[in-house]
């Protein structure tokens, strides 16, 4: 059965008609870019940065299970080095998700707030919602990048708008920061007079619950980003990581009818049944994902068709794309 | 029980501690100058702009009721024109929600695709997915409005960015749009080159779906977005409206498992049991809603409040913000 559909997929390949020359090949939509993406443009993730949430089955008895990857070195340590210990003392089995709020976010954790927290949680301070350039662009250099990347990057970080514009996943019209870009698999905001960097509160992004400041949370209360991005809690609240599979089993929820979408009764918070680090898993039981490499050609051209479909269900490319539009792709590889 | 709040309701405004001089008010959140904003803020919706779509009961049989507040001229009158003929024929009775896209759209209409259209639905052309800027001055300055902002606006058309700068709710750093503006109470953005004006695409707006271009969609299948907002879809497509309550009942939806998040199975779509336009019901049971003028004081405050978080909760203000997080407030008068 056709649906009238809003958004073209593969099928919608145009039949051009016959011609002396080749016709130009259909412009491709960005999901058939990352499809035909080779093998070697996709970088495996690491079951130590891969959070395992499993909720208590739904109604009909299907498993529920959330995966999320942990944001790399300089962001967020000291809340992901607290967010190890808490899995590794299997703190979350038994606790619950609290809150459903529209538009919005999905929090969860310790509804009682009386759950003893394990030994050696840190208190981090609240100058980590931003990595300092030099440490960004050295966690960078330090890692197999290829030498014309970090040439870019260095231009990038001395030089002024011109040389940005040479690095394609940057954007600089964005409402919130001087500018944005997609490094190394993680939106990033980047203000060069301060010389710092920080993630980007986009849809599935985790994030940690806190109090008023001067806490910052230790990383026990965590939610994710279920609506438009709100862009207002970047630098105000930590980011440690993003939904990579399962988004919808919180998406989805009732949304909460107390203040903020805080569930009033007990009966409606959703149970958590584990939440394991990958590799806590036995070898066969981890699921495995890998991300399309932010500094692949693939991605390039991933991004450059975000900003301007030209694929046939579209009329009118926009001309630019704000950084929570060009999501990273995450596939899972094997069937966990 | 007091939780661990990731934002702060008027609940968290702190105490401070005595002085020999007054201090400072705390700073009032979005929601807390939007709860305060005088009556004469506050403009009522017509009847005959909402359309009103209730859903077959859910599981527990509670009522599911999705209000949908129409666009002004100039906007999208032609398929406007056409929702509101198949509103009269009660043609969306026993249609049903038929694909549940996660981050992306809910979308609705006869999924069998043969339902006959009533007669007197107009054909309207994609030019008509922008509104000349023309059209939307004229169309701005015949209404009753105050002489201060028709100053404003006509200096918006023919001035350069300094003039643009005192429009207050007028964002000049978009990624998509040389500039977007909330203008009478609608997400726009405006090209002064082309002279044109379109609304767009933020969260909870209601589009027409259609097939490929040159197609454009009668309206009789729509669609809302529930995730962030796919601004590459502005010029591309129709909006028509917003939701304006129930839109949990749509973004909870199970996602479909299909291509695109289409149900694959006819026992997963959920019955639409009747859309009409309000004026149509009985006065006694109109559900009445109005919004915060975007000509108001109330309005201004509460933008600049969005784009510069300085409520007790948050310690960094972006100093800016992008027009989907602008959201324009609605709320129910009365209880139906």
């Amino acid at each position: 059965m056709t649906h009238r559909l809003l958004a073209a997929a593969a099928a919608f390949a145009l039949a051009l008609p016959a011609a002396a020359e080749e016709p130009p090949p259909t412009p491709l939509s960005p999901g058939e870019i990352v499809d035909a993406a080779p093998a070697a443009d996709w970088v495996a993730i690491a079951p130590s940065d891969l959070l395992v949430m499993d909720l208590a089955p739904d109604a009909a008895g299907k498993a529920r299970r959330v995966v999320i990857q942990l944001m790399p070195a300089p962001f967020s340590q000291g809340w992901i080095g607290n967010i190890r210990k808490l899995a590794a003392a299997h703190w979350w089995d038994g606790t619950s998700i609290n809150r459903v709020q529209d538009n919005y976010v999905v929090q969860w954790g310790d509804a009682t707030e009386k759950k003893a927290l394990p030994n050696g949680l840190v208190t981090v301070r609240e100058s980590e919602y931003e990595a300092p350039l030099d440490k960004y662009l050295q966690a960078a250099l330090h890692t197999k990048m290829k030498s014309e990347e970090a040439g870019l990057l260095a231009a990038f970080r001395q030089s002024g708008d011109k040389k940005v514009q040479a690095v394609k996943w940057a954007i600089p019209r964005d409402p919130f920061a001087e500018e944005t870009l997609v490094f190394r698999g993680w939106p990033i905001a980047v203000d060069r007079q301060e010389q710092s960097a920080w993630p980007v509160h986009c849809y599935g992004m985790v994030g940690v619950g806190r109090n008023l400041s001067p806490d910052t949370g230790s990383g026990a209360e965590l939610y994710t980003v279920i609506g438009h991005a709100p862009r207002h809690l970047d630098r105000n609240i930590a980011l440690v990581g993003r939904v990579v599979a399962g988004i919808e089993h919180l998406s989805s929820l009732p949304r909460g009818t107390g203040a903020l979408g805080f569930y009033e009764e007990e009966a409606q918070r959703v149970p958590i049944a584990s939440v394991r680090i990958a590799s806590e898993l036995p070898a066969a039981a981890q699921p495995r994902f890998e991300y399309l490499s932010t500094e692949s050609a693939s991605f390039a051209k991933y991004a450059d068709a975000r900003a301007n479909r030209r694929d046939p269900f579209f009329i009118r490319p926009a001309g630019g794309a704000d950084i929570c539009n060009i999501p990273v792709p995450v596939r899972r590889v094997g069937t966990k």
